[in-house]
């Protein structure tokens, strides 16, 4: 085995390193005072000033930091948690964390598009009950989600509290059954110019995009949704097992 | 219940709801010989030709297709989908898309920053293996994988053809036990001005990038992962089950 040294190579990828750990430190709430003098973050990196400076400068770019003379390199914007293993509303997810509320922009019936309804499992041409919210935690949105529910749990739903409930918990309350499970696609792409403006970014920053088609414990679909998630708001986190193909 | 009509909203918010319905068609393959035309769009979704103009440009911006006068709009590039269920390597994810090849950047045993030897469960100043890959699936980079490594199992899996072979492979190989499981944490940022490049993307663009920490099936870690996909090429696909919290 060659002799331990720092990792070699250009100064932009030594600083992509630095940053990606920095990165998680920041997430796990390592520097809630404030992160180390550059000079810290050196030695503690075995890299230059210099490249702890670049590295810095690519999580600032991130939304992640902010930076100034004399009042040195804060956390900026808190990232929120958003599970992986289990089915949760929002509400439910951040209940610690402060109120989520939702602005409802559309609560209507509409004929579903028809790969909409193939998913529902609902007749080509069918009504579909359709909501767009934009949900905030605190006075920042964190996500704008466009749900196509089945008629029947749909029309049920629209009689209650969308502003702030979760549509997981009403879908339950209103069927009387628990929901099954889920199949999710998520995606990292950019806010198109209306996208962000909602969401209160610029246009062109990454989002995470999820697009979620939920059952009942029956196993009938009731509930597909896409919802867009800003970047520097929520990271997902979950679990894996391995499981040989 | 009121009366089915035609979402409602302005056109950006029409173009929205369409786009994401449209995306998740091309994604599972529905137009593999190019889109229908702007008037058959317009007819599916009951919106106008505007609107579908619109939905057309938020995926083309999105470099999810191609659009021309006289040629029509065609998918520009598959998207790849990753599992969120299973703990798989990129070369079993992708055995019968093509062939997973590694450009190996770096593959050295360093001194790990504390908070990677902490996570590995190493004594803090201790050394590690770091191996930096960039990962084609056909001619185009997929991802560029950051990798720390307890160093018992990094010197053996350097012995090993990290060109062609996961490293997940490898670890169970030289270590003699299946991988148990993974903790993971998803997130959107933007690609820095030399990870773009190295990606093949431009500078900005939405990556989804993943933190990943593996374990043996006894329960140590031994892989500590920053894994940056390019947005335009991954989807990340799994399931979830409802529990209650």
């Amino acid at each position: 085995m060659a002799e331990a040294v720092p990792i070699q190579g250009a100064r932009a990828d030594r600083a992509r390193r630095t940053a990606d750990v920095l990165r998680q430190q920041i997430h796990v709430g390592a520097y809630a005072y404030g992160l180390p003098a550059e000079s810290e973050l050196a030695a503690e990196f075995l890299v230059s000033r210099n490249t702890i400076r670049e590295a810095l400068g690519i999580l600032k770019n991130e939304g992640l930091i902010d930076r100034g003379p004399k009042v040195g390199t804060h956390v900026a914007q808190r990232k929120y948690a958003h599970g992986l293993d289990a089915l949760l509303g929002l509400k439910e997810t951040f209940k610690n964390d402060g109120e989520v509320r939702n602005e409802v922009r559309v609560a209507m019936t509409v004929v579903a598009p028809p790969s909409v309804a193939h998913r529902l499992r609902l007749e080509p041409g069918a009504k579909a009950v359709f909501v767009e919210r934009l949900r905030f935690l605190g006075n920042l949105p964190l996500s704008l989600d466009l749900t196509y529910l089945a008629p029947d749990i749909g029309a049920e739903v629209l009689k209650h509290r969308l502003e702030t409930d979760d549509i997981f918990a009403l879908i339950e309350q209103v069927s009387g059954q628990v929901l099954g499970s889920a199949t999710l696609a998520l995606e990292a792409i950019p806010a198109d110019a209306h996208s962000a403006a909602t969401l209160q970014v610029p246009d062109g920053v990454p989002l995470l995009m999820l697009e979620r088609l939920t059952s009942l414990d029956d196993g009938r679909p009731v509930d597909l949704e896409y919802i867009r998630m800003r970047g520097d708001r929520i990271t997902m986190r979950g679990n894996l097992i391995r499981s040989k193909p």
